[in-house]
């Protein structure tokens, strides 16, 4: 009778729960729940028999100790800087761990002890990463086996708004952490194309983006993933002359976006003079200069951005509120923290809202001589603002990765991410159930 | 008979070194010299009666000490975060310190120590910071004192190439540290214009330029410095309306280097891929993405920034070699490790290269009901390569603040800048025998 624990019952934990409830009377397992807030934890669990809500407390070592070596089977929600602390545990009482997380260098540098151990630890098991990791490597695989020769691998993903709730001009709301979206690219952007690396500083990743066709669901907008060429090693890929990662968006966001990146009100590393008391007019003015003489704001800031003042730009800067006399009313703030701050409160998820997922591969190979491209897409819809689609395709392969340990059905050891037939199989099998289904296209390159 | 100790023989020491050995058989002083290098000590010294030079280590606890304490007055030439050592060594011993660098936090934190123990620990006594203080102050504390009310100032300085020495087209060579030059802006600068708060974010810093004529020697651009408002207090200009500091650069630099910080090529945070066996030329284009399909790299950057293939800018990139085929030949570099090295070898100033300085600083103000304005302007030009204007007017209010204490001149104790008539007046009156002198004009404003 296997334990299984989940820690952190947060935004994405909804569906990962209920999958292992349903599949824990069959199985014969337990199903703990822990979160820092015991109530949290129990709206999760929903009564369910074989599932027990837990108040924990990741800062505290006796509860870490105590819920890791309870249990066989780990799997941390936790904030990403967390999981080592449950890592450590999951090495001294030897048991398995899932995330949907990056692996950190602290978690890499467990990878001996975790082999010698006998210890899963997987990482990157949630949509991106994780679901792009099975579904790419799937194909993959598939061209390697034909003897294909793989040139070109591009892949996007984006965490957007279903078309049935977009209701407003950003095509965007929150389905994810408002921080990172507000400081999502800077830094500056590494990929290849045909040969030859490529750099994109942070002033100009939203303006110099490419755009994405899916069928049935027409165009998206994707900016450069920080750094696109870590996976060339993982996937089998290293002399590949074309790869890229990126993020989508729908049409129009990136070009409003650039707006904010090029005033420089995404910027987090100072606080403004008299955040509270300033409005958000003023706020945008102070970075308009010499635009601002003999202007209105937003004739300013279409001066400044060399655009027309009637211009959709405009309209959706407009429509954010930066152009109001109201107060910011936010003390000691940066930049990117009143940014935030606005749009956490104009990009909300309604309760009916319906988010969507899409995630875009474009492969070109060559096999027999013949240059070919394969275009794998999937877009999977939220219920609603709890059961979003987001939180099922971060989730879910989590759970399905639990359950295959769970099961004996995976065999590896050490520090993972689902890279590998053994998993990969299984899981984008099971994802089917959930209607979790890539559409491939496969077409001759003239 | 007073002891003067001169740390660090390095490119801002030969005046001040010589001034307080010129100054030595008239005062009954000592003048040691201590550097990392003996010879080099030695050099500076030539054999003067009253002078000394020792070898130096500063990472030498015992040497600090002993220099400390065998001399009445010490100066500090040493990198930035080196004076703190020392400083603490004087505050033990008793000694006065002169410094030409910033007040950082922890020599900041010394105050109330050097205040009781009766040390002046004078800092910010070089050329900017230093000159700039000495000479705004003067005429900041003249416009109170008629009761004028100051409203607008602008204070302008620039390490330049003197137009006899100007043979390159950015009319720049490096008289200063170049790392600094090639990181210099990174952040957002801030200064106030008409009462409002003005934020310039570093991918438009050399964009936003601001003309400065200086009369006699022509037209310059002036970009904002980081943080213009921090002088605010020690000026007394509390509630002023427009206040910016900024840097000067020959006409067309700034545009030049708005390409390179457009590129991305002055980020110091990453390495670039290869470096080592990569040319220049591929160094440019990895920045130009889409821009070179079709394109040589010359047109790629014509078209990325916008401008004519032959334009001056292209010419200017095109004079340092970012288009040649040449390997660059540089280990785990960064692009700002890149760009500085090639740099350096273009903008090395040769054996008879003459510098120049050159500062000025606007102020407007309102006496008797009407606005009036006032322009001060400095222009100091070099003699060679080692006797440079930076280093004449780095080292010389050092080396006169030095003399001042030696005499009981300053009798301000603590941790102070010279913004104070004390010693600003005898500063500004001597530097006037070494031709550092300012123009002023008066005019009312219409």
């Amino acid at each position: 009778m296997k334990k299984i624990v989940v820690l952190g019952a947060g935004r994405s934990s909804p569906y990962l729960i209920d999958y292992l409830l349903e599949n824990a009377a069959f199985h014969g397992w337990t199903v703990t729940v822990g979160d820092v807030s015991l109530e949290q934890a129990r709206q999760r669990v929903k009564g369910a028999p074989e599932g027990k809500a837990v108040a924990f407390d990741v800062n505290s070592q006796s509860q870490r100790e105590q819920i890791v070596r309870e249990n066989d089977i780990v799997v941390s929600l936790l904030p990403p800087s967390m999981h080592i602390l449950i890592a450590r545990e999951c090495l001294r009482f030897g048991r398995h761990m899932v995330t949907a997380s990056y692996v950190s260098k602290e978690i890499r540098a467990l990878e001996s002890d975790a082999k010698a151990l006998g210890i899963t630890m997987m990482n990157e098991a949630g949509l991106d990463p994780g679901i792009d990791h099975i579904s790419a490597m799937k194909i993959i695989d598939e061209i390697k086996s034909r003897n294909g020769h793989l040139i070109s691998f591009k892949s996007y993903c984006g965490g957007l708004i279903s078309p049935e709730s977009d209701d407003n001009p950003w095509g965007y709301k929150f389905t994810w952490n408002p921080r990172n979206v507000v400081l999502a690219g800077q830094g500056t952007a590494l990929y290849m194309e045909r040969g030859k690396h490529r750099y994109i500083p942070y002033s100009r990743l939203f303006k110099e983006t490419e755009r994405v066709e899916v069928k049935n669901f027409g165009s998206f907008e994707g900016y450069a993933n920080r750094d696109s060429l870590s996976y060339r090693e993982p996937y089998g890929l290293e002399g590949i002359e074309t790869m890229l990662r990126g993020t989508l968006r729908m049409p129009g966001f990136c070009e409003g976006w650039h707006a904010f990146v090029s005033l420089g009100i995404t910027d987090d590393s100072y606080t403004v003079d008299d955040s509270e008391n300033i409005t958000y007019r003023d706020f945008i003015e102070s970075y308009l200069g010499r635009y601002t003489s003999g202007r209105s704001t937003e004739e300013a800031l279409a001066a400044f951005m060399n655009i027309d003042k009637d211009s959709d730009i405009i309209k959706r800067i407009e429509w954010l509120g930066l152009f109001e006399d109201k107060k910011i009313n936010l003390k000691k703030a940066t930049p990117a923290m009143i940014l935030q701050n606005l749009l956490e409160e104009k990009w909300k998820l309604s309760e009916e809202d319906k988010d969507m997922i899409v995630m875009q591969h474009q492969f070109e190979y060559i096999e027999g001589g013949v240059r070919k491209r394969i275009t794998s897409s999937l877009v999977v819809k939220g219920e609603d603002k709890n059961y979003t689609a987001m939180a099922k395709t971060v989730g879910l392969p989590s759970a399905i990765i639990a359950k295959l340990l769970a099961t004996g059905r995976i065999t590896r050891r050490g520090v993972l991410i689902p890279t590998f037939p053994e998993v990969y199989r299984p899981v984008l099998e099971e994802l089917e159930d959930y209607d979790i289904i890539f559409g491939e296209e496969e077409t001759e390159v003239r």
